[in-house]
């Protein structure tokens, strides 16, 4: 428990506290009634209490998942070691930066040509607040955050077949349809068309609620106006001195606005995931990663290709080879084995588990998903657009453009997130070459920013199916599969467990990589001291 | 006109160029045809063309409008000076630091006992992504900006009315919000309410919009759900490995929602001038007012207390005393003066302008505002309820709390904006000694965070109407004093011209003073030029 110099327990804390003797419904009673939401499960540091009798704890993969087991596990007395297939340790937490080079499954290779401090983060880029397992080890690992600007109301949404293909701010969007919406609600209420559904008092209130929030005139109209275009934006917005008097813009029509299908971008930043305020490492999600496996450096092995895991009585043994050197394969053993080599790889290597977590691991098919990093030689979204971090959504099959949330005001060049795909388009794009993804990205960008053209520098596109060490971008659990295998790829097997996002209920998120891991090394070590 | 190496014309100069050579209206019409909603009525650097035929300009105050007019008459080549009533430049662009000594009218005086790097803007605090001329010059004088958070998701709503006083977070007002607005307007359609306002081909499209946007179910009905809690938060969320279930949690009910009255918080964060991206210097608002100083470091006389402005055929000249040497008053002379002393302290300084003018000065109530910054042990906000900057809202008389946008996830104390208020509430507090107003503010902030009581370390509230050099927060225009009085107000008198938020249509906002000297310098030398 923290206590601060004057005694008063902290409130994260006395939850914890009442966590612990009086068990999880009453915490959470707890923290709802002082109106504090649950955030995350994550509860602070976990502490691993008894000896670990002296076990060893095989790991294997050194990315989130591996390496906080290795790091727990080591700080309660276990000896650990982690194999990892790649030359470096982060697994998906990865940035590409110049110099760089990256060979997909197919043989293609790209050399990344990107400047100096400036990256690609292929697989994760933002870190909810809520993230507490994973804010925990970034300043654990002493890694410096920055703000990740999500929702940006000066970005655009774009649709090919709406305004003739021309981009609206996100604020066009959501002011319009916020006031149309209030516009019709209210129109409704005056009609007494909810008079059962509402009291007379509430919809009185709900009027000016309305009023206030669709920025109505006085007749409950959502109309062209000064206080309309202070949401949405003026054609002339007031300036200095003489004629600084506002122009206001015109708002789309009703039936424009729905017809354009733009409002599925409002919904886009109000998932519990996304909302603000969102972080990110400064310089690449990729240092977190780095620096864990710097901390980590003298149990990871790195270039080792598992090809081979078998447990028996008196442990788990991996067979590897050398993917740089070459040679016999050679073999790792464990008392246990913690492995978070993702399904999709796992699924081809021979692990004698027990049916039920063999058919979770089978029956787990890796979503697809592609991005496509394009350094342009200026920020010009920043110079001419004054857009500063944050998403342009398209219908387009690059999905939307991140901008930079970092060297804000910089000049020089940069790097857009210029393809974020999923689903079957990524499928598509991952079928592409590298050259093919970054020139169809380009293009597409240059339907919303014509300069992507003549500013277009150097790009690098990764599609996660074809990432040799995922085969896939995250696990993709249905209902269905979730009801029929979950609980059995959560399961001791014998002396193995498995961790990583794909044994969380945050799947494709760093923290259920993280919390997998917190639940599976609690669990091992409960199992072992108690086995005893 | 800006090119780049590849010859392609930014957007912003093609604007420009447009401007210049068509007028503004073909300008705006361009710029919206290319889907640029104009933002700022800044179109980059101005430029003085013409001789200043060996004129000198008296500047009267060293805000933004002061500063801004010297700076760019200077580089024009007029002969500029300063006289500045306070010991620093700023004016309200302004930070109080540990060590800072500061006297209000009624000689109440405050030393700051914030920790180093801490400190509160008892004046502006953000700046908005369109306010291109104070972004303009921030990156002339190499001022280092960082993102300022203004809309977090996990920030509180409170209401002492409502919920037992307990604060919500931020996304459950908001999910509970909309989802209700949706589940209304969807039943109303679903009834044939609107069939004479939405075609039935909208109302099918704009049906699935809202059940997308408010997270209803299958029957459009806002329920208990994973679903719904995906976006007001779940009482427990997903977490990893086994027992990972989330648990949905319980929404407001509509009559709470709407009888709470804290969806008038919702819209906050949509109007214009507050809409993300916005921007913070690092350090404080105060370095900008530095920074510009310095550039201008000799032609400010600081400690001068102007007390008398009298134009004749041959200038402008000004009678200050010198508030820390005393002695006799002095005089300084200018060809022309840009007087940008605020119409609160202007009003009771004899100043021979014309009646039209001096109406226009007399007829300008300042607002009232209050500022209070609490420096607490340390940062509770962050550490026990994960809310990195942003602003919660309250009905109490403090209005909000604003957390902080530096230094996130940094050990050690912190300083809330406590109390940020306006109208007749900032009277009240105004009229408190500052003691009165920290421990007031200390007392609402422990109503929303209880740790405020023990954290607690140092406070400093300032109240603008005891302010010396302003007397006030900024000027308060109606529509009619407006139409009665802001020409004149911008009018050139003789040799007298006057520049500030005050004269602008972005009253309070540092861009109005920006825009407003622009305006002004322009102006005078046209008149200048052209009267020669």
């Amino acid at each position: 428990m923290t206590e601060d110099l004057s005694g008063a327990i902290s409130r994260r804390s006395l939850f914890a506290m009442i966590g612990k003797t009086a068990g999880i419904a009453v915490m959470y009673e707890a923290m709802a009634s002082m109106a504090y939401a649950a955030e995350s499960t994550f509860k602070g540091p976990i502490k691993l209490a008894g000896a670990p009798m002296g076990a060893s704890v095989l790991i294997l993969g050194s990315g989130w998942a591996g390496m906080v087991s290795a790091y727990e596990l080591r700080k309660a007395g276990y000896k650990v070691q982690i194999l990892e297939y790649n030359n470096r340790a982060g697994g998906r937490n990865w940035s590409l930066y110049g110099g760089d080079t990256y060979t997909e499954l197919g043989g293609f290779t790209q050399h990344v040509g990107f400047d100096k401090g400036l990256y690609l983060n292929p697989g994760p880029w933002r870190i909810p607040h809520h993230h507490r397992g994973v804010l925990h080890y970034a300043q654990l690992l002493g890694v410096q955050l920055e703000p990740f600007i999500q929702l940006n109301y000066n970005a655009y949404v774009h649709s090919t077949a709406a305004f003739g293909g021309k981009p609206k701010r996100y604020r066009e969007v959501e002011a319009d349809f916020d006031g149309y919406i209030a516009e019709l609600l209210s129109k409704s209420m005056r009609q007494g068309a909810l008079d059962q559904a509402v009291t007379k008092e509430d919809r009185e209130i709900l009027l000016a609620a309305l009023k206030n929030w669709g920025a109505l005139d006085n007749n409950y109209a959502y109309t062209k106006s000064e206080k309309q275009s202070d949401r949405r934006g003026f054609l002339h917005p007031p300036g200095g001195g003489m004629d600084a008097m506002p122009i206001p813009s015109d708002p789309l029509s009703l039936d424009d606005m729905i017809q354009s299908r733009m409002w599925s971008a409002i919904g886009a930043s109000k998932s519990y995931d996304v909302q603000q305020t969102m972080f990110q490492p400064v310089g690449g999600m990729g240092m977190l990663g780095k620096a864990f496996g710097k901390e980590l450096a003298d149990v990871i092995r790195f270039n080792s290709k598992v090809i081979d895991i078998k447990q028996d009585a008196s442990g788990v043994t991996a067979t590897y080879v050398d993917t740089v050197k070459g040679g016999a394969p050679q073999t790792a053993h464990g008392d246990y084995c913690i492995c978070t080599i993702p399904a999709s790889v796992l699924s081809q290597i021979p692990i004698n588990v027990g049916a039920p977590m063999q058919a979770a691991i089978n029956n787990l098919p890796y979503s697809a998903s592609t991005k496509v990093g394009l350094q342009m030689k200026r920020r010009f979204w920043e110079e001419d657009e004054a857009i500063y971090g944050g998403i342009t959504y398209t219908d387009q099959p690059n999905r939307m453009i991140g901008y930079p949330s970092s060297d804000f005001f910089k000049k020089g060049k940069g790097v857009l997130l210029a393809a974020y795909t999923f689903g079957s388009g990524a499928v598509e794009y991952t079928a592409m070459s590298p050259a093919e993804r970054v020139q169809k990205t380009l293009d597409y960008t240059a339907n919303i920013h014509p300069q992507a053209r003549t500013e277009f520098d150097t790009g690098v596109g990764v599609g996660w199916h074809r990432v040799p060490f995922t085969l896939g971008c995250a696990g993709s659990w249905t209902e269905a599969t979730r009801a029929a295998h979950y609980k059995d790829i959560c399961a001791i097997d014998g002396r193995i467990m498995l961790a990583g996002e794909h044994v969380s209920m945050i799947p494709a998120w760093q923290e259920g990589a993280v919390l997998s891991a917190l639940d599976a090394v609690q669990r091992l070590h409960s199992h072992i001291v108690q086995g005893a």
